[in-house]
């Protein structure tokens, strides 16, 4: 096992000027993002209050009907702890007017609902108050595909989205997210008893260790195997990555021209800053 | 005036094929738009039933109670002509959902929420038939901005994203877009009487010759006013484009680690294919 550890004084303090430069660099001042009561979310609310002041930084709680309340009630904690603003908008009106339309959904296009509309809501607020939409996923997630593409995945900046899930776990303790939320077994708060960890089949531990020798470290199968892990497992990882690309990428556009939006018209997000 | 016109006959079969290879390549074989009524979509739909085959291509036509009934039924003749599949899932219940949650809203908010809305169907039906999105923005739309971020923007597969409006004009002539769809006023339907031209303050002739020259000639503001454009205008232009270049980006990550999603992790969609 290699240790996944970073110097997480030096990564705080790089994240805060990162959301600084990316949220003033164009002429905000304010963010916005989704308060699930986890520890992702936890995080980037502890980074964004250091960087733009608690003041600036508002947290919105989207429970659906079925949320748990130890949800909520942990995210206000988080709010609280990091002395950030809180709002409350359900998504349950607008969840159930869709699944009226549309009956009979199974669990997971119902979770892929509830995650898109959490993202509708917290675009709608950042217009609404001139803020920016903080991302909440981590590496981990990013990497396994394990996350609603233009749901949970969409926002304008996001600041965890290169630490893997045990780096989140570290990070956390060093920024003072609340215990409780660092100790709770991660989950998606999609049904009931709903645990990252029981759906995915692995740990994340596990889970982080392959991914690093897999993406960062560009080990083969049998090179991770070798340090313990079951070949299955490592194949299966390998495949979650492949398979779920189209996820971190914009839509393909067919390029016919001299210069296509994603294929050589290319500029980043603040380009006009160097203009 | 440059003449902006291309070898139709060319590009739709370049079209025809980029729709199959990207399709048919990560294991699907059927694709699912939205069906405004509008030339852009109509387009989408007579590539694609050449592409795949008219049984396994779907528009879904997704009104909001206040949508015309003209764009209805110009969305019918459309699948009509083509002899696709034809679906209707009115947004309206999850639309007045969200209203209801959040009031107050503005048109422009509203006409986010409405975009936001029907991608979540499409992405939704697309799950659910195992389909993929196609993505109906052309490149004057992307290049000023005007679409809505994980909206109307978001799609899987975008075969017109290259393409200029008067580009489009064109080549729907060709694919055999009906008449009246190619004659009517563009709008993005949000509210009774909204045409694009009208909001933007340009036309569409207009605006693709000084982005032509701004874009894929990469002209200076001087150089494309001696056209014969006032300079406001291909400073209003120039803006758009700069100010909206975050629409046409993933979220920026903060990258910390050796290999990062949208920096150095930057593999294509279909990169499993050549594995």
């Amino acid at each position: 096992m290699l240790n996944l550890s970073l110097n997480y004084k030096e990564i705080s303090k790089a994240l805060e000027l990162f959301i600084r430069q990316e949220v003033t660099g164009p002429g905000f001042k304010k963010a916005v993002l989704g308060l699930s009561g986890g520890i992702d979310s936890a995080l980037v609310a502890g980074l964004a209050a250091r960087a733009l002041g608690p003041e600036n930084v508002t947290g919105i709680r989207m429970p659906y009907s079925t949320s748990s309340a130890d949800s909520l009630s942990d995210a206000e904690k988080v709010a609280v702890k990091f002395g950030i603003r809180m709002e409350t908008i359900p998504v349950s009106d607008a969840c159930d007017g869709f699944f009226a339309t549309v009956p009979d959904m199974d669990h997971r296009r119902k979770g892929n609902v509830m995650a898109r509309l959490r993202m509708v809501t917290l675009f709608d607020y950042s217009l609404k108050t001139s803020s920016l939409v903080l991302g909440t996923s981590n590496k981990t997630e990013l990497m396994l595909g394990y996350g609603t593409w233009y749901g949970d995945l969409a926002s304008a900046v996001n600041p965890i989205g290169d630490l893997y899930k045990t780096q989140i776990w570290e990070l956390s303790e060093f920024v003072g997210v609340p215990r409780e939320v660092i100790l709770k077994k991660p989950s998606a708060d999609l049904w009931a008893g709903q645990t990252d960890e029981q759906e995915m089949g692995f740990s994340y531990p596990d889970a982080d260790q392959i991914l690093y020798h897999l993406v960062d470290l560009r080990k083969s199968d049998q090179e991770i195997s070798d340090l313990g892990f079951p070949v299955e497992l490592v194949r299966k990882i390998r495949k979650m990555v492949i398979g779920s690309q189209y996820k971190r990428r914009m839509p393909v556009i067919a390029k016919l021209t001299t210069r296509a939006v994603g294929t050589d018209f290319l500029y980043p997000r603040d380009w006009f800053q160097k203009v």
